[in-house]
């Protein structure tokens, strides 16, 4: 388990227990990279003809990891993908580099598939050489014991400073064969993802061309994982990648190539259910969280100006510090309204609490009852609407409240 | 004094008492507008030829004060300073725009002065409506009272969460007289200005047209009050104001009235120096902060990119919270460069704290000392350096670290 162990009170009721996905098994195993007593290697095996697609971090100095998998998207397909917690080798120059190529190349000697065909990841410590020495002696096992069921311990075994595993799964008719799609994400600080969490895996027994794999992750991504911040702080080794092994062929299921295609309708409804489902599940495990907050914002100029000014006030320590003190300050709301640099007329600002309207037209509403808001804001889901009054752009986002525990956490979390 | 007392371990050892600035006369009252006990209002007043500059928030929904300041800065002379604290008078509407207009209009008759040259500032809670009747009962006498002297206790009127007085002062030769600046300041949070802090006042005895005030205070304000934060988030009453009395032209200072002119250079040195200590002093009483941190870019490939590099890593949450731990986090500060979305090449960059270098071409410093590191990290003053080496930009910001205390502050910081 992760150094801070107690689970969020903002996790969900029950973890759920994913399906398998037809075409791709699972192992974990304990490599040692840095925790002791847990496992913190997983490796995923897909049969041939899995398809592929990514979307990773923006950041200016990605982890070496992102390097690889982003030089091998190309090809489209992939054979296998393996993970480590611990260490997220990044910042390690041309040995960080060699340590993902050693990686790799013990990956596909254990599980004899094509080099290009492997894909990878690290999430932890930035800066520290990784080990990947370690690997050696536990890959062959991993290859040797992979199963479908497998996926509900790679959750775990991708966890650093999570309370829980990140698990979310639908199933879908696909052309009249239904297909299923899991996933598994891992999340907690650093998170303000600029396209991605820190790591996200999807999985589906569809047959999709990659191209249309792509498309559908490239448009999924922006109301789901792009949607949500923890601290406004994006990592280096974000990484969303979505396996398509295509096994419902078996079952009758026919390739789908164009991503006009009318059977992707249902698809891509369940897929953006799912990235929604783990990215909400990210904030509610924000490092030190008590409460999840949902920001809408409606009104503005565009749906970009909506965007840039919910994430101002999901961003803003001020806001994230009064949601986490139960004071439905919107004087603090207005603050960061104001600071997003979008078009914004005080006198047509309108601002709630929990659906409880507290400001009107560029003051505070004198029909709002202050005692029902206190009452309110002791929920531990909370939602702010700002409603701009300009125009018809509309975005929501969700994050988590800044509490003294995030400050622990991180006060101390390498050291 | 404000609510949360204790003098902030970052604040000057000693509080420099300012000398008068002739032609300005102080009062502080209490007004009662929402602290008890302590002054809340401070009246300043400008002999006749006074002239002003004054920069305000970029935010979009400024305070109702900010827009009665800039309406009446264009005719570039000033007689009187009305300031508040408790009550920001922002998001507060056409009753707010009457507040003010109420307020310089008490102040106007109480001094005799016409009701364009008055200028205003509110600075506490954002939404409440501002009782500006009870100025009524104290603006007179602070007329009657009003002392060049006055100025360090108007520091103190004007200060919110604030654990110190912020003052600053300088003497410089203007073309063969001594002239004097002396300039007060609040801050403490909501501290990422755009152009200022929240509120800060610098006046001088020296004679300046006002274009060329303005012009000094918009070059001056970039590498001081601009290049500080304390946690991103803008104020909507940000304003800082420069008052040129022209006093010393009774002693031979001959009036400026050229930006060129060579007795502006010990000048520009001198308000640059008090703006900068000033900027730093906000920063040293940064809400909950324990550690003043120095952040240093060179080698971006210009001075912008620079100042948004160091001002990522500046506002990172996460680098905050490391200086906070005691603990050289270089890796956290690769993650605010490489989100900063500036020219950045990993291979290129090296990093050190405290002046030791913990990182370097892409990689972890082979010959740095943790044990030095560890203990140059205990110290209460911490710097960071960057260098990109990709080109010639450089920016020096201020910032603090980030605590529990912040937490503490901001989560009760209106209930």
């Amino acid at each position: 388990m992760a150094p801070h162990a107690q689970r969020s009170p903002l996790a969900p009721a029950t973890i759920v227990k994913l399906p398998g996905i037809a075409g791709v098994r699972f192992a974990t195993g304990a490599a040692g990279i840095r925790y002791q007593g847990r496992t913190d290697v997983m490796l995923a095996l897909m049969d041939e003809g899995t398809t592929v697609a990514g979307v990773f971090t923006r950041s200016k100095c990605p982890s070496a990891p992102v390097d690889w998998c982003r030089a091998h998207l190309g090809g489209g397909t992939a054979r296998a993908l393996l993970v480590n917690s611990g260490n997220a080798n990044a910042f390690t120059g041309k040995n960080g580099a060699e340590a993902a190529a050693f990686s790799a190349r013990l990956a596909a000697a254990a599980a004899k598939v094509p080099l290009d065909k492997i894909f990878l990841a690290s999430t932890g410590v930035i800066g520290e050489p990784l080990p990947a020495e370690k690997f050696g002696g536990v890959v062959e096992t991993l290859v040797a014991s992979a199963t479908e069921d497998g996926i509900n311990a790679a959750a775990e075994a991708i966890m650093t400073t999570d309370t829980f595993p990140k698990r979310a799964t639908a199933c879908v008719d696909f052309g009249g064969v239904e297909v299923t799609i899991s996933g598994i994400a891992k999340g907690a600080g650093m998170i303000a993802p600029d396209m991605a969490t820190m790591l996200a895996y999807i999985f589906t027994d569809a047959p999709i061309a990659a191209p249309v794999l792509q498309a559908l992750l490239g448009a999924g991504v922006k109301d789901t994982f792009n949607a949500i911040t923890v601290d406004s702080d994006t990592s280096t080794s974000d990484t969303l990648m979505l396996f398509a092994t295509g096994a419902a062929a078996r079952r009758g299921a026919v390739r789908v190539d164009d991503v006009k295609d009318a059977r992707l309708r249902n698809f891509r409804r369940a897929l953006n259910k799912v990235l929604k489902n783990l990215a909400q599940q990210v904030v509610r495990d924000g490092e030190g969280a008590r409460k999840f907050i949902e920001v809408n914002v409606s009104g503005a100029t565009s749906p970009g100006a909506a965007r840039r000014i919910a994430m101002s006030i999901a961003n803003s320590p001020l806001v994230k510090t009064a949601v986490a003190g139960e004071d439905a300050n919107w004087g603090r709301v207005v603050m960061a309204v104001g600071k997003a640099g979008e078009a914004a007329d005080r006198d047509r600002l309108a601002i709630s609490f929990c659906g409880i309207r507290v400001a009107f037209q560029g003051q505070r509403d004198p029909a709002y009852d202050e005692a029902q808001v206190s009452r309110a804001m002791k929920a531990s889901e909370i939602s702010i609407g700002v409603d701009l009054g300009l125009g018809r752009g509309r975005k929501t986002v969700w994050t988590c409240d800044l509490t003294k525990e995030y400050i622990a956490i991180n006060g101390d979390y390498r050291s």
